[in-house]
């Protein structure tokens, strides 16, 4: 007997409901039985998008929606700001040079946010600069940037925003026409409780008027294109039908318990797995602006910290994630983001202790628990 | 009470084994499991794809790879020869323009086959041609074009051959090494019994040359980088988990049946149903180079061949494809491609004739469904 737990930052774990309709029979998306669907989801997109824009859906990863933006955005040598503070805003400049657009790059220490201040300074710097890409919660380091800052930022200028907000939406608050954010996307695999393979983009009236000017080659992913598909309640080619359907029913639940109820849990299962850390001695890698989707932290001293993921998943079924390129072996990430809730975060502080426990690192063994549980009952 | 039935080229019916899996809790890509099925997986395909070659996964609709296969084999301004003979084919050239390629189309009457004497002769006009794309089956004519022979033509040259199988993989015959085949594409939702979501992509040695020089912009579908992934068993981003998972129960299931096999009852079916067709007085679209995964039937004087297909799927559940781009009315198509066998095909021309018979087209009851029956007890 073996039981999985899932507390990784995406893949996150699916609801009972999206298991069963992903495996219902198949049906084919130019009936009406698909386009009532379509159209229930598109409402569903923008009420958890918080935009009354289109919001798009591709099939493809969250990268592909990341360059859907770039392509239709912009045009070769135009100018682009780029916030990188992690291997996330690092995919932002790999997409814009791959393109032939001219990156100014604000390079954050990881573990850090971005300074809003420094964005506005450097728009006023170079007023050649059409977009700035950011991104909601950077994964990597677990910080969450401050968006509604970046957008009042930006808004006053001829940029566009476009925020990566894969990891985060639909979990921790991002009002897309109330921040000024011009093109959101996001991933099905994150906060929507899907599997992976459907992607998201919304566009604001401002980045129209970018997308009707831009040069960059794109065919797959040209919104002029899906503009037209979706004003017909249509995708321009086949949509990934048994993810979208999928979709139907994660978001009708997400409407249910409503946004703000979900932030909420959120913000308390972040707030839980803090003050756990704390109480074992760890230390957070971004303490401040830490993200409310994903706590990374530190490996102790003397602790293999790739061995502590592989123990807590290979022999324990506790899946949370490592670090990634540079923070390989140097954080673990617990993420709490998606269909997770109170009683899961207390089931993998409980492996984590008894993984860290037989490793040799010090503490009181349920310290972690015992804090987190506090927080859960207040 | 309502049963389906889905005869439609894609998407085409999901095994129920396929169901199953698609309805699995889901696991995290970067773990050995999952590893584990991705290898698993790529050999599969291999044995699909008839290929010694690497074949890549995409997270994508078949034409995101039709996208990819153009963005990695050429570079703005080189020439590629299309063949053109439908909705399909169109579609390569669109691809092609919007990348600034120079395409050169061979236009061929929709519901013929391309002639490889054509195809021969353009490439000995133009040696400048650095590429050659074509389409296995036209699904909007239900042609299929000779693979073989064109591969014959195109071998000799410096040109690689591009052939769109997303209709017909894994159906009908192809033999991406044997019949120098340099870029085979395919989609999930079509021979592979899978929802639409994923796409495939092989690579021959040659088309690797020509990978190598290309100076397309692209990101996301960077054969590249895709190669750098595979060749650690692993995808440059997130994967469609839960579809990959699934292709691995569908491709054991090809494995168990065998190609040949699968390929003689895809054989048969199109045949009973053509026979089936000429028993009701009704002509076929493509009467030669007819196809073996879908055949498209002239709509009969006096008949409105929209109301036929809505009133198949709507008052009776049986779900066939009618007539796309110019053919819109004039043509419906019935799919005999997948998870599809014998009595599926019993069950959906019982079903048409029910229709025609309503609709007032004159036919002895029952002759189409004898027809086929005869076909299928030889």
């Amino acid at each position: 007997m073996r039981k999985n737990y899932l507390l990784t930052p995406g893949p996150t774990p699916l609801p009972p409901q999206v298991c069963e309709a992903l495996g219902r029979p198949i049906i084919h998306h130019r009936t009406p039985q698909f386009q009532a669907i379509l159209k229930e989801v598109n409402e569903g997109l923008k009420y958890v998008f918080q935009t009354t824009g289109d919001c798009f859906i591709l099939t493809s990863s969250g990268t592909g929606a990341m360059e859907c933006a770039v392509v239709n955005l912009l045009s070769p040598l135009d100018a682009a700001l780029i916030v990188q503070a992690g291997k996330f805003g690092e995919r932002w400049t790999e997409i814009c040079k791959a393109y032939g657009i001219n990156t100014e790059v604000i390079d954050v220490e990881w573990g850090k946010a971005v300074s809003p201040e420094e964005i506005e300074k450097r728009l006023k710097a170079n007023p050649r600069i059409k977009a700035v890409f950011t991104t909601l919660c950077e994964t990597s380091t677990g910080v969450t940037h401050d968006i509604e800052s970046i957008g009042r930022v930006v808004k006053g200028t001829d940029a566009v925003l476009a925020v990566d907000a894969i990891s985060g939406l639909g979990a921790i608050d991002l009002k897309t026409d109330a921040w000024s954010v011009d093109v959101c996307i996001s991933g099905s695999q994150k906060g929507l409780m899907l599997p992976p393979g459907l992607a998201f983009i919304s566009v604001s009236k401002k980045a129209w008027a970018k997308i009707n000017d831009s040069k960059c080659p794109k065919y797959y992913f040209d919104l002029k294109a899906a503009k037209k598909a979706l004003d017909k309640t249509d995708t321009p080619f086949t949509p990934a039908i048994t993810l979208v359907i999928a979709l139907n029913d994660a978001l009708r639940m997400m409407r249910q318990d409503g946004l703000e109820n979900i932030f909420v849990r959120h913000r308390k299962m972040a707030d839980a797995t803090r003050a756990a850390m704390k109480a074992l001695g760890l230390e957070l890698f971004a303490p401040t602006a830490a993200s409310d989707v994903v706590t990374a932290v530190m490996v102790p001293q003397g602790i293999d910290g790739e061995k502590l993921v592989k123990t807590m998943r290979d022999t324990y079924g506790v899946t949370i994630a490592g670090g990634q390129a540079e923070l390989k072996g140097k954080v673990f990430r617990i993420a709490h983001m998606g269909f997770i809730e109170e009683f899961d975060i207390i089931a993998g502080i409980s492996c984590l202790e008894k993984v860290l426990n037989k490793m040799g690192y010090k503490f009181n063994l349920g310290q972690g628990v015992k804090a987190a549980q506090e927080v859960f009952n207040v």
